[in-house]
């Protein structure tokens, strides 16, 4: 057999894809933009909330009628009104007057805060008793405090989580502008490959990729197109790119993209016009013979047909590039902060200038978290399963010790 | 106003959750089966591998036949066949012969492990030279080692993962019994609430909940029947009520749930036949005031109307409850293992007797993760998107203080 090809170091594989451009965008509904990415900054046209609000139930008073008040010298209030919660209330307060006030609803004009109605008892005949004095807008919620008019409420390629629709409702955007998601086909190849209704005979297996694929894609939002199980051959792989291209803005292949005598990916790849070979061969384990080849805004990746080492490839590039075509701000980076820290529970080594994924099982171990390494070949399932995630030994590094910290990518 | 109702401990009120039955199972097809909960046991009918295969490119060797083998003194075997990957080897290895094997092909009788093509020098004509010793089984999936026929791969109750879905399709599970889904009405209620489409006048706001509720309730697999706002009168509610339980197994309401002249959800449900009103109120902050009633296997929550209130709420009980009702195994415990740690970057006051959930943001400080709380209104969206998660202060605590370790839950 033939040496293997040259491979790209994690980053410079990065780099290549970061130039693949951002789809379209196009607009959508709020109810259905949940984890989109949004293709405008969104500028509120109003304050929020749009009067002083009430965060409490109770009275709305002039914050220094209440200074010095307290169980023994409580402050006496002559309540002028009942403020309903859409109320917008018209009459002053003056000095000694409040209004009694339920949360959410608008303070009348010269109230500068509220009493909870907790400190306060009511004298009956329209006077209450405060007990506690009150700071200026304390329990209130100002105008213009969440969002004020004019200002960037939520930016381009922020992701619209539960909380960001709440928002985006709060400014009426009943419509919005977000970045179109990729069709994605996704195909295994190899002829021992056999569908999962069939019973395979001895030395066949079932097709397990398009399923593990196809799930990870539509997790990220994205349609799967599957296309099925293709012939380990040069033809029948070039038939089936074209006719994934015709539809679809990337192809996932999963197998023959090693170098060897069955490994057809790379020379069918060849045959499709236009179609340029960026990267072939990537400085990870699992996950080495990795390409990634780009006609235009459409792509075709060929992944390992392995089923860990393909996972281990979706989970650092594909998925972050299908965040990356539908414009998510920095998907190659996962910030320390949201990443799980645990002490490893042995040795491991590591081949310097490659980066290393270890499937890992988190413990708890007295008060610390330990991460145990699941060994086990790349080839089986099962070292999958009793993992929860991933930690990377990286490509500087001969190995990690016993006890040194590391990061924990969750499955 | 009146007291506040008696309230409940969250594992009082958890119990009362645990005690709705789970939904019937149904079948479906396998591609459509992630992020469901298996109603079976799946035990496997065979072997998965199904035969000894080779976990790397190279040769099939009697391991005995390259011990003591190195450098200097390699030892040479006979190649007497190359096994292709589908294939079904059936001449025996003898003493001193070897086949040429690819990753994933059956092992020939007699072979007891794989000489990677990294350790071998082909010398032409038939013969190779082996560079290093393999012990039995090294680089050999074998046979049964991911699954055994008759054991149990997955549980009832366990959630399809991308990577569960692979064992399945692995087995050659197109089809399985997985827990039904629920279906979610979401409406809000309050006389100050107007649709996203409105401008609100002075002291109106537009509906929050329904979309930030709604897309909760789909990240969670269900069906979110969006039944818009409610007039906060008890009529109009019980019709709502009505209407939804038609179609629905759960309505979630949003405002009207504390007591005070407003609130008409508890006596709208009152007039609901059948419809047993089990908890009302829960000490945790916020979220006070929840409702929880039941009729049946269906049942309507009342939660908070302000928007940080009725998300700690789904957070905590709604989100795992849909849980629950799927099948899911003990939906309401997160392991420690998988919660972030941080430190809490300030001393943090809570009540006796309620658990606190305290919106945080997480940020990097030299070597550690720090927990800082986001200060503001509970009626204020803004907190709670500078946050990344809660931190709950237990019941049984006055307070945390400075550099305590908490954990962490995302939002």
């Amino acid at each position: 057999m033939e040496d293997f090809f040259d491979v790209l170091k994690l980053k410079d594989f990065i780099s290549i894809l970061k130039q693949m451009p951002v789809l379209e965008s196009e607009e959508v509904g709020l109810e259905n933009s949940g984890w989109r990415n949004l293709a405008k900054d969104i500028v509120s046209d109003e304050d929020l909330p749009g009067t002083n609000r009430s965060s409490m139930d109770g009275y709305a008073v002039i914050s220094r009628d209440t200074f010095g008040a307290g169980e023994a010298n409580p402050a006496y209030l002559e309540v002028i009104s009942n403020v309903s919660i859409q109320e917008s209330p018209q009459v002053k307060l003056d000095q000694g007057l409040c209004a009694g006030i339920v949360t959410g609803a608008t303070l009348p004009p010269g109230a500068d805060s509220v009493v909870m109605v907790e400190h306060v008892h009511d004298m009956g005949q329209g006077t209450i008793e405060v007990r506690k004095p009150v700071a200026p807008w304390e329990n209130v919620m100002l105008r213009g405090e969440d969002i004020g008019k004019g200002e960037i409420a939520l930016s381009t390629g922020q992701i619209i989580t539960p909380r960001r629709m709440g928002i985006l409702a709060a400014l009426g955007m009943n419509r919005l502008e977000v970045f179109k998601k990729p069709n994605v086909a996704i195909m295994s190849t190899g002829d021992e490959i056999v569908d999962i209704s069939e019973n395979p005979a001895p030395g066949y297996i079932r097709d397990v990729n398009t399923y593990t694929l196809g799930q990870m894609v539509r997790d990220k939002g994205c349609a799967a197109d599957i296309s099925g199980i293709i012939p380990d051959n040069e033809k029948a792989l070039e038939n089936a790119f074209n006719k994934a291209l015709e539809k679809n803005d990337i192809v996932l292949v999963t197998g023959g993209s090693s170098v060897g005598v069955r490994d057809f990916t790379i020379k069918a790849m060849s045959r499709i016009k236009n179609l340029e070979v960026l990267a072939h061969g990537l400085a990870i384990s699992p996950g080495k013979p990795t390409i990634f080849a780009r006609r235009g805004k459409q792509c075709i990746w060929g992944l390992p047909g392995q089923v860990t080492s393909a996972q281990v490839v979706m989970l650092v590039l594909v998925i972050p590039f299908l965040g990356h075509l539908q414009g998510e701000n920095d998907p190659f980076t996962t910030k320390e902060e949201f990443q799980l820290r645990a002490r490893l529970s042995r040795n491991l080594a590591s081949r310097y200038g490659r980066a290393d994924y270890v499937r890992v099982r988190l413990e708890k171990s007295g008060d610390r978290i330990i991460a145990v390494p699941v060994p086990g070949k790349s080839g089986l399932l099962k070292t999958l399963l009793d993992a929860h995630g991933l930690i990377m030994i990286p490509e500087n590094s001969e190995g990690l010790s016993k006890d040194d910290q590391v990061l924990v990518r969750l499955f």
